[in-house]
C-alpha cells in the first residue's frame, strides 16, 4: 500500500465571539482538513489547526509523503516529534494554541500520523484507537466549556450564524449557558473559561455553577495565566470549598516558575487542589522542570501539537509515572479532531479527567463529516464499530468550508486584533492582568 | 479477525556455564513459545522467559484471549502492564530475570502483545516496527557479551554441546572469546559481564579489551550489583582512561541510593562515565526516585518485562525527556526474542546504545526458527522486508525443544543452586561481594 494522493484544504468555520485571556475568538476559526489517498483509493483524513502557515508546513512534506507506505512514513518523518528545543514556556504563555512556532513540526506531523492510522484503520477494518494499543474504554467523557462570550454565533454579514447560546458576561448568564449546554449533550464535569472578568466575578461565577449543578460535578477554571501568583492563590483559596469533587485550577499565572508558587503557598495553606496546565507545559522539554518544582499536577494533552496519539500515550506514561494527573486540551474544531481526540483517549489508559471539546460551539451547518455533526450523548463520544476514525469526509461541505476560507480574511489567529476591532480598540493582552 | 487457538510451548534449549554474579547458568535455559492462531489460520508468535511459573501465567489468560480481536486484546489486558508496586529495587537486585514476581504481569503481557502484533503483521503483510509507528533504522546493532565461563558448551550427557568458545576464567581469555564473537558477527561495541571475579582483575580484563580492540570500540562492564559503593568508585576511576567512548558502567552496586552515591563521588572526582542500569530501575515506578538521585544515566529497557513494545517506546520518550539513555537487556534467547528486540529497537528512535544479546551463547540445534539461526552481520541485525517479526516456526525444531524441556528436570532459573552443584558446595550470593 502506497500513499498515491495528498490533499490539503484550508478551511473557515464559524466561530461564536467567545472570550479569554488571550482576547475575542474571530468570526471565522480556522482549520485544515488532510487527506492521504492510498493505490487502493481508499482515504484516510484528519483534521488540524488552520491558516497559511499550517498550510505551507503541510505542503513543504509533500514530496516525503507521496510514494510512502503510510505504515512507515510516520518512523520516517518521526525527526519531526522532537520538536524544537528552546524557551518553550514563554512561548507558548503569549502563543494562541496553533500559532506557537516552537510546536510547528509536532502539529504537522500529527496531522500526517492521524490521516496515515485513519488511512490503515479504513483499509485494514479496524478503528483507530485498536491500531494503537487498542481502547481501555469505548466512550470517552468530554467536559462542558462554558466561555464568557459577546452576542452572536460567529460567521459575518449574510453568512452570519444563530446564536444558539447568546450573550455571557456575568455569572448568571455562564450558569444558564452551561444549563443549555448539559441540557444539550449531558456533561457530567465543567470546563470553565475564566480570566476574562474580574477575579472577585470569576469566583462568583464558579460558585454559582457550584451550586446550579451540585458538589457532584467537576468544576475547572482556567484563566490562561491571567493572574498574578497572589491572586492564583487567592482565588485558590475562595475557591477550595467550592470546587466539586475532582475540579482543578489551570494555568493560574505564567510560567512554570510562578505555577511552582501558586502551588507551594495553597498547599501551606492546607489546599491542595491540583494545578492543571496547557500552557506552562506543552512539550516533554517543558515536564522535567515542571516535575523537579512541582509546579503542575495535571497535564493537558493533545494529540494535535504533542506530536500525533503515540506521543500522547508516551506522555501519559510519563505523567503516570511521575504521579501527574492527564486531561486533554481542545480548540475550536469540527467531527473529525473530535473523533480524533476520543480515539487517542480511548486508548490511553491514564487519561484521568474528562477530556476538554469546543465542538458545542461549532455549527452543524460548517461540519464536514458525512452524515453531520457527531453526537455527543450523556457526555461522552462513543468509538462506534467503523475502521479508521469512524467518519469521512462530506465533499460538498468541504467544498463550502474550502470557500469559506477564500471568502475570509482570516489567515491566521490573532484574539489581540479581534478584541481591539470588536470590544477595545486600545486593548493588549497583558500579564497578569489582575 | 479472532483468535481461535493459544498455544504455550516450554522448551529447553542448551546454555553454557556462564557466570555472573548471580552464579552459574544451568546446562538449560528455560523459554517459553507463544502460538497465537487467528481464525485465517494466520499464526502470530512469540517467545519468552521459560519455566513452570511463567506457562501457568500465560495459561491463566486462555479465557481472556480466545476468541479475542488481536487489535483489541492488548487494550483489554492493559491493565497488566502497569505491574505490581511495591520495592522493586530491592527485589530486581535479588532476582534474575524472568524469576521476579513483581514483573509476572507486565511479562506475561509482553508475551501476548508480542504474538498479537506478529498476528497483525502477518495478516496485513507489514512487519511489526512499522505497526508500532514505523522504524526510524533498518539495521539494529547489537554488543558483543563475553562472559567469565567454565568449559562447556551446555546441556547434559549424550545431548551436551561443543565448546564452542571454551573456558574463560582470565583476562587473555576474555579477550580470545571477544575476539571470536567479533570474528565471527562484527560486533562494534562489547558489553563484558564482570561482577565475578577480584575486582582488579575485571580491570585488567577491560584494560586488556581497550588494548586489544582499540580506543573506538565501547566497553561497557556489569558486574549486577557485586561491588560497594567504594569499590565501585575505585573501579570506575581505574577505568575512566580505559572506557572507549559510549562506554557505560552498568549497576556496579545494588540499590537506587547506592547507584546515586557512585555517580555523585565519580562527578566529584571529575568522572562522567555514565551509570546504566537493568538492576535498580526495572520499572516505571523505580523512575521517579532515579531521576531526583540522578542514580542513572542510561536505562536497558527489555520489552520482555518492561510490559511490551509499546511500554518501551513509552520509556524511550520518558528517559528522552530527562536526559537519559538507552540500551536494551538480554537474557539467553532463541531467534524469536532477537527478532522482537529488533522490531522494538527498530521503532525506538532513542535508542541511544547497541542492544545487548545472549544470542551467540544459544546453538543451532536449538533454534526454533525455520531456516535456522538468524544472522547477525557486522554486529546488526536487519529488518527484512517480512511481515510479522520476518520469523516462523520450525514444528520439528519446536518438538525437540519441548522433548528437551520434558527430559530435563529445570523448572524455573536458579544460578545459585547451579553454583552449589557445579563449583563450589557452600557458594552463596553475597551483595556486595567486594
Amino acid at each position: 500500500m502506497k500513499i498515491a494522493d495528498f490533499r490539503i484544504h484550508p478551511i473557515a468555520i464559524a466561530d461564536p465571539p467567545l472570550r479569554s485571556s488571550y482576547g475575542l475568538h474571530a468570526p471565522y476559526a480556522l482549520r485544515t482538513i488532510v487527506e492521504l489517498i492510498s493505490d487502493d483509493l481508499v482515504v484516510g483524513i484528519s483534521e488540524t489547526y488552520g491558516g497559511e502557515a499550517q498550510v505551507k508546513q503541510l505542503e513543504a512534506l509533500r514530496d516525503q509523503i507521496i510514494g510512502a507506505n503510510p505504515y512507515r512514513l510516520t518512523g520516517f518523518l518521526s525527526g519531526m516529534v522532537d520538536g524544537a528545543t528552546g524557551n518553550c514556556d514563554r512561548s507558548q504563555t503569549w502563543h494562541v494554541p496553533g500559532e506557537n512556532p516552537l510546536d510547528a513540526t509536532t502539529r504537522t506531523f500529527a496531522a500526517i500520523e492521524v490521516a496515515c492510522l485513519d488511512l490503515i484503520g479504513k483499509t485494514v477494518g479496524q478503528p483507530v484507537c485498536d491500531l494503537i494499543g487498542g481502547r481501555v474504554r469505548s466512550e470517552v467523557p468530554f467536559s462542558a466549556y462554558p466561555f464568557y462570550k459577546h452576542a452572536g454565533g460567529g460567521g459575518e454579514g449574510s453568512d452570519a450564524r444563530d446564536d444558539e447560546y447568546g450573550e455571557a458576561l456575568s455569572p448568571e448568564a455562564i450558569v444558564a449557558q452551561v444549563r443549555q449546554m448539559v441540557a444539550k449533550h449531558g456533561f457530567g464535569s465543567i470546563k470553565f473559561k475564566a480570566g476574562v472578568l474580574d477575579p472577585e466575578i470569576e469566583i462568583e461565577t464558579i460558585k454559582q455553577l457550584h451550586r446550579a449543578l451540585g458538589p457532584n460535578v467537576p468544576l475547572r477554571i482556567d484563566p490562561n495565566s491571567a493572574w498574578t501568583v497572589e491572586t492564583s492563590v487567592r482565588v485558590g483559596k475562595a475557591l477550595a470549598e467550592e470546587l466539586g469533587r475532582g475540579g482543578y485550577l489551570e494555568d493560574p499565572t505564567a510560567g512554570i516558575e510562578n505555577m511552582a508558587a501558586v502551588r507551594k503557598r495553597l498547599l501551606a495553606e492546607g489546599i491542595d487542589t491540583p494545578l492543571a496546565t496547557n500552557v506552562a507545559v506543552t512539550c516533554f522539554a517543558d515536564i522535567p522542570r515542571a516535575v523537579a518544582l512541582d509546579a503542575v499536577q495535571i497535564i493537558l494533552c493533545d494529540h494535535h501539537y504533542w506530536g500525533g496519539m503515540r506521543q500522547v500515550q508516551h506522555l501519559a506514561r510519563l505523567a503516570k509515572t511521575f504521579g501527574i494527573g492527564l486531561s486533554m486540551h481542545s480548540n475550536s474544531h469540527l467531527g473529525i479532531s473530535l473523533m480524533a481526540m476520543a480515539h487517542c483517549a480511548a486508548a490511553t489508559g491514564h487519561l484521568t479527567y474528562a477530556c476538554d471539546t469546543h465542538y458545542p460551539w461549532a455549527h452543524e451547518q460548517d461540519e464536514v463529516v458525512r452524515g453531520g455533526r457527531v453526537p455527543i450523548t450523556n457526555g461522552c463520544v462513543k468509538i462506534a464499530d467503523k475502521p479508521g476514525l469512524g467518519v469521512e469526509l462530506d465533499y460538498d461541505q468541504l467544498a463550502r468550508g474550502k470557500e469559506r476560507y477564500k471568502n475570509c480574511k482570516y489567515r491566521k489567529r490573532d484574539d489581540e486584533a479581534e478584541m481591539r476591532k470588536h470590544v477595545d480598540p486600545g486593548w493588549k493582552r497583558v500579564l497578569p492582568r489582575w
